[in-house]
């Protein structure tokens, strides 16, 4: 069994244990020799980058095995939130990447969620609104304490307002974070776990709740 | 006496009671045949803005009459800031234009303040992430309750975090708001007013504490 998920920016692989990451512009070529006869289990948000991993693969879409309780508009959430979110008891599902989508679970319903740039688009963001704002990025600014220059004033004004929404809705739930800014994010938050194969387990889940390895 | 804000955007003028403003691509043409001896007081955080406006025009810059007691590193502290700042007692003052500037003051100092992306800013950066997040804002999205559809999504994730930052550093405080998307943010805050010409305002007192029009 290999693992895709095909996001905005990456194909995510994983395969005996490792996890590996290749821009969406490339082939995916993830198989060797030996790899032949082994499925693709994915997921994807993007139909241009699914249709190149289809091409000469073996590939089962998880999508269809994958279903939540939630109060979002169907067909609205996507499948990688939902994967996310899969059997989620309790808490909030934070994944930080080229969007940041935060989710939150009660008793394993998805109440809801909203939806921020991720890191980079929001540092490019600032940094392509004028010169006096085209600097580097303090990526260890307080933020318990007000910026006195312009370089703390721009992280700040990136970093201060993710970590207040997330708070905002976590309130004292526990956080899951994943996503390639997960790590740096969950140092924020004391009731906070740091997931980086998040995705991969619950396909990993979803594979065997759906006995489709046999 | 003519008054002209030169910002990242616009040149944003003000005569005989009256503001406009003027995209900065333009050739900026606020005098009539009878304004013609008629002096531009102004000040600008873009150069080459203002070499067009210097251009023909009998100009004064304010910047070298503003000071302003504050923590903030010196030269870091826009002329903008400073003049939306100038002379205020207590309160944060906010200027939600191409970026949002939030600014804290406390007995007539400038404790230090920081920089958000723009709401139009933030908006073309949301949709420019992926095709599933190209949506329309809902400019009158919810904040107290978790969104259940893509564009309440990211119309929240747009909104909430700017919200929540500036009522992390106001607390009680009053907030001035300013700029175009001003009168739009101040709606969130009971604490607040909303004054567009603030800048302009300011200007003329320091017109007139530095008895520059004689």
């Amino acid at each position: 069994m290999i693992l895709c998920d095909i996001g905005n920016s990456y194909y995510h692989f994983y395969k005996d244990g490792v996890s590996s990451k290749m821009d969406l512009n490339s082939t995916p070529k993830i198989k060797q020799k030996s790899d032949v006869d082994r499925t693709i289990y994915y997921i994807s948000v993007n139909k241009e980058a699914e249709k190149h991993l289809l091409k000469d693969n073996k590939c089962v879409n998880l999508e269809q095995f994958v279903s939540i309780e939630s109060y979002y508009d169907k067909n609205d959430l996507g499948i990688d939130r939902k994967v996310a979110c899969y059997n989620q008891e309790n808490g909030v599902i934070v994944d930080a990447g080229s969007a940041i989508t935060v989710d939150i679970m009660h008793k394993k319903e998805h109440l809801g969620g909203f939806i921020m740039p991720g890191i980079e688009a929001m540092i490019n963001n600032i940094q392509s609104i004028s010169s006096a704002l085209d600097k580097n990025i303090n990526m260890a600014v307080k933020l318990n304490q007000y910026p006195s220059n312009t370089i703390d004033a721009i992280s700040f004004g990136i970093f201060k307002p993710i970590v207040l929404s997330i708070k905002n809705v976590s309130q004292k739930k526990n956080i899951v974070f994943t996503g390639g800014d997960g790590k740096f994010l969950s140092k924020f938050f004391e009731n906070s776990i740091h997931n980086e194969r998040l995705l991969f387990l619950n396909m990993m889940k979803i594979i065997k709740d759906n006995n489709l390895e046999g």
